[in-house]
């Protein structure tokens, strides 16, 4: 982790040195050194080059070691191949941080990638902070930087972008200048060879300038990094993200683009629910969001009001709300008195609210008054059309809903539709703060995001849960596991692992004999499981090697036999040690399976479900990274849509939900102790009125 | 259903009468007059006014009976309550076809909608035409007559648009003027007292100048009458659809709105499903699918070329591809060597083909050629970002790719991304008919709904399948029940009902006593199912009045006094006629369950699902309106995401699909040719590796 003052030195350098600015207008070097000076840049700036060729009027130095010690920050355009000995360089003046905009590293294949490994090794080593490379720089718009490539500057704002695809820094650049949005930080990570998305995060949570985040990304540089931050900057500033690479094609995409290794996409999903980040649906909702929450206060609750002059629109932003998580609540009974005394017979007064086609200015002061006034309402969603009796009126309209904004404290969010009768409107309204859309769907979005974003800062902070664990037993039970060269755990061992984690396993006695089984059947009490012992066979089930119900000591002996024989039939290479014999799960039971396995970006992801084909086919999955929370464990299980079937619907029993999330809170602790155990499988887990037990397991070992 | 003569009386009328035009400049009357001749209408327009007052320049008859016989239509625009007395003096003219602007009718409650049905029934008594009540009147640009209340007017063009709304027509109308476009016919729909979606589409599907038809709805006028018009339209030009309401709060906004029925949101999907409707996601979606849809071709399959000179978007078109059906594939490899020739090593020569940030114009014209000429391709997404390198040249980009479009039978859709450097490139492209977006995701959705459009064109047209069935004797069965005055047939009834419909159900035996019950068990062959047999116990199962799996007489004997005891205890007024003896169904089976409901809107609404509580939590039920062609049935059971299943996931048994598709044939068949049924549900039936039997069965009588 970089300390916060290796961060200003990169983003609030008084100092800058450009490494490669030379002679030629053209050059990286001389475009960036010519943005800095057109922005307006307060501090010194030293071009570097081997000539000491002077560049835009100002003299160069024609050595990196000729710098000043007090220089903050260092841009380096040069040959891919130059780049790390000018960063050693560098790093003995010291300059502690650095952009590299030279491309040709991991983004061309396996060349770049050694260069570009080469690059992060040096950058650990002289403990200096790289933006880059392959990157276009930042803007810092409160301190008149410019160091990008980019010859537009952003006007100041508070909305901090981050972007690792150069196209996307272009596009958000051009959408804020043609809707005049500024941009409190402006930053193109390139291909994060040192920094990434978490770093930065750090950064500007705490960056006073910046009111909202927002990045695109396709990879993370560091998972497990982006978590940590990502929470912590989303309790005090929205963070708005559009990921690309979502799907199997656009994986494929990615890869190629990045030559990065993705993480799956439940994970990110998981990852980002996790951290309260805001997801885009797409570019232009990415846009849209940035800007609403940039300008508007979030609200108190879900209840919005739709205030429109024409039904179909109306209707149209209903259905948008039903989709999302907001309510169209009824208004209070005092302002459905109020909206009577002026609106006509036949506007509908309940919500959405319709003034109908004969609305004028006054109309539309008078309910968005009586609304905003309202408690029932958290947020107010303006709808106008270009009717008749509204068209002279639009801009008064708009002038009315932005002193409405300036009192209430409700967010207000507006869509005039149609085209030149109401662009001098939209104008007004975007220029003072109150977003205005062309149509009504992306009005529902911003204020459903909004509504989401204040849930999640008024959540309760998890509650971290801790265990009795038996550690130094399970990590015993893993490395015997691994001393005897088998990569998956025999039952009796799983089960043991479990018991260490007070994990709740049916009593289970291994019998080597008929008798034996029977004897233990005795002991345990009928009805009891009949389940294959060895080391080699992993999937006990669907080879037909477990039986389940046995009642009596004749169906036993017949079920030891039937397991034993097809057992040396069906797996001729594996030892048969005996058979299993299991108490059965609880009656009136659910099953349920639980799983994890290591993402690549950010470890351990829970996943819960009910068992079934029908689960599998349609994918009725809920995921989580450990550690889980006891919130995270109880969003789990509330999350998948059969979870009615585990409350008794439908005359079922209702299970015993405390146990699962122990269990889920188990399972988390044991993937976050023990990193040997690369999957596990807990299915199935049987989950009655009082209790659940775990029927069944695997864990492979690596 | 009206002539085609009536229509083009209304549309294309050669004069025009238009009743309540007088002196007033703001009357309504007053200012469709100005429009029409505004538009340059070259008919004769007949102003009437009880006055006689001279409306812009032309002097106004003072009654209706003064009018020529002649006249084609008249726009009526008088207060509600005289309409109807207007419309009947106009069809004494005879004048055939009318508008009627007015509001007041079902709009605002039920005295509005008392009126309208008296309008309905007089347009129907007079076999005249009637567009409206409360609408805004329509354009026909080729005929320049703008009979509407809104003053610009269109250019032409090719996109025939017809609205519910009026707020969405002055949308469609602003966004078509700002964007260039024109619209062949705009019809404003108003409360479709008369004339709904389906003669509207009968006229616009052989109107020459339209070749695309869009349209926004939020209930339709009469679904049966849309399933056929729709069908027949889509075959020939494409529908595009917005549909409001679809939820909850939707409905009841619409509901406020309209004061219609709506149709449940299933019945209306299944409509436009196979009807070949492609349904706009939103406003904005909706306009962009017209757009390309208007000037571009269909293509011949679903793989789409990404072209491209940033990575980022290429991304986030692949991953937009992949979540509908379009195919990213791999370029032939002919047009990969050729692309090796001319782009830069780190490009990514497989799709998205990424040329990177130094792509040229000329880059844009070699790739953009080969993508072209690749037979692999079927249609071709453009992107361009404003890098450094391409931004002098974008106008150039643009002009090329218009040549590429002249030459090149697929559709080309561009997305060139940023403000005002690719303004003028957006500009040229959409002028010369190749949509320009702002965002990728925008020209994915374009290329996805042309792609399946173009599948539907092409698909066989469906077999209707037909089956020996015993009408009468199915007939005399529900009318036997309605005399009982039961609403509710009894198994055996029921059973006797599928019968005659050749559909399977096991060979079914009452027994009065359990020695009956055992001599027929032995007849049928065990195992067997017993049931309570009752008139007045519908939910068995759920009551615990079904024994399955039963191996023995004692069992059997066990059994039947357990049902008749728990029946006499837990439904104290039934009369219990004794057990039903009952085959088991097939080894290796799958459950199945297969609905039916009447839908206000659209019929007989067809549903099929797996049993289970999953499926119920989860949704995954597909649904038809019947009558079913066999494509249908077989559609229906793929479509449910446990398809798998079916096909024998997992090791399990692959059921017999063709039995299942003569049952949902069968069953729609007896949808249509018994009204009298209101609700059918087979549940379960049960499916294995050859046949499948209807274990259970319940119809409800009305």
């Amino acid at each position: 982790m970089y300390s916060y003052s290796c961060l200003k030195a990169l983003f609030e350098p008084e100092s800058i040195a450009v490494i490669g600015a030379n002679a030629d207008k053209l050059s990286t070097g001389s475009v960036i050194t010519a943005n800095l000076l057109a922005s307006g840049y307060k501090g010194k700036i030293f071009p570097v080059n081997g000539e000491g060729e002077e560049v835009h009027g100002i003299s160069a130095l024609s050595s990196v070691s000729d710098l000043p010690r007090s220089t903050d920050m260092a841009i380096v355009c040069l040959p891919p191949a130059e780049v790390t000995n000018a960063i050693e360089a560098l790093a003995e003046i010291p300059v502690r941080a650095a952009i590299v905009t030279s491309r040709g590293f991991g983004e061309i294949g396996r060349e770049g990638y050694m260069l570009e490994q080469r690059l992060a090794r040096t950058a650990k080593n002289s403990d200096m902070i790289i933006l880059g490379p392959n990157c276009m720089g930042f803007m810092n718009s409160a301190l008149s930087i410019n160091a990008s490539l980019e010859t537009d500057f952003t006007s100041c704002g508070n909305i901090a972008f981050f972007s690792q695809s150069g196209a996307l820094c272009t596009t958000a650049l051009d959408w804020a200048n043609s809707e005049g949005v500024g941009f409190s930080k402006f930053i193109s990570l390139g291909n994060k060879a040192v920094l990434g998305e978490g770093t930065i995060l750090s950064y500007l949570a705490s960056d006073p300038d910046t009111k909202v985040i927002v990045g695109y990304c396709e990879t993370l540089k560091d998972g497990q990094d982006f978590l940590r931050t990502a929470f912590d900057a989303t309790f005090k500033k929205p963070l708005i993200l559009l990921r690309a690479g979502e799907t199997p094609a656009g994986i494929r995409a990615a890869s190629a683009h990045a030559g990065a290794l993705t993480g799956a996409t439940s994970a990110y999903n998981a990852a980002f629910r996790q951290t309260g980040v805001m997801q885009a649906v797409d570019i232009e909702d990415m846009f849209n969001l940035a800007h609403a929450f940039s300008c508007q206060p979030l609200p108190e609750g879900s209840n919005v009001a739709i205030v429109t002059n024409s039904g179909g629109p109306g209707i149209i932003a209903a259905d948008m709300c039903e989709k999302g998580t907001l309510n169209i609540s009824r208004p209070s009974s005092s302002t459905l008195d109020k909206m009577k005394e002026f609106l006509p017979a036949y506007a509908s007064l309940y919500n959405p609210i319709d003034m109908i086609g004969d609305a004028t200015a006054e109309t539309y002061h008078r309910t968005l008054r009586a609304v905003a006034e309202d408690d029932v309402f958290h947020s107010i969603l303006v709808i106008l059309t270009p009717a008749a009796n509204i068209l002279g009126e639009v801009e008064k309209v708009a002038a009315d809903i932005i002193a409405l904004g300036k009192e209430c404290s409700k967010p207000i969010i507006t869509c005039f539709m149609g085209d030149h009768s109401v662009e001098g409107a939209r104008k007004l309204l975007r220029g003072a703060g109150i977003p205005c859309y062309d149509f009504p769907e992306a009005g529902v979005r911003s204020l459903d995001a909004m509504a989401r974003c204040a849930r999640w800062q008024k959540k309760d902070w998890p509650i971290d849960v801790c265990f009795r664990r038996d550690y130094s037993k399970a990590k015993s039970i893993v490395e015997n596991c691994k001393l005897t060269g088998l990569n998956e755990l025999v039952e009796l061992d799983a089960q043991n692992l479990a018991s260490a984690y007070e994990l709740p396993v049916p009593e289970t006695v291994l019998a080597r004999t008929s008798n034996q089984a029977a004897k233990a059947a005795k002991r345990i009490g009928y009805p009891v499981v009949l389940k294959v012992a060895s080391a080699q066979i992993s999937r006990k089930e669907e080879l037909g090697l477990v039986i389940t119900n046995l009642n009596t000591p004749q169906e036993l002996r017949r079920a030891f036999l039937q397991i034993t024989t097809r057992a040396t039939r069906r797996c001729k290479d594996a030892y048969i040690t005996g058979c299993l014999v299991q108490k059965m799960g609880p009656e009136n039971s659910h099953e349920i399976v639980i799983t994890f396995r290591r993402d690549p970006q950010f470890g351990p992801l829970i996943n819960f479900s009910l068992t079934g084909l029908h689960v599998d086919m349609l994918g009725d999955v809920s995921s989580r990274l450990a550690p889980l929370a006891l919130n995270d464990a109880q969003e789990m299980i509330r999350e998948v849509k059969a979870y009615p079937i585990l409350r008794g619907a439908r005359a079922g029993a209702a299970v015993d939900l405390g146990a699962l999330e122990d269990i889920l809170l188990m399972v988390s602790q044991m993937a976050i102790d023990l990193p040997e155990i690369q999957e596990a499988e807990f299915n199935p887990v049987i989950a009655g009125p009082e209790g659940a037990v775990i029927a069944n397991m695997r864990m492979t070992v690596g």
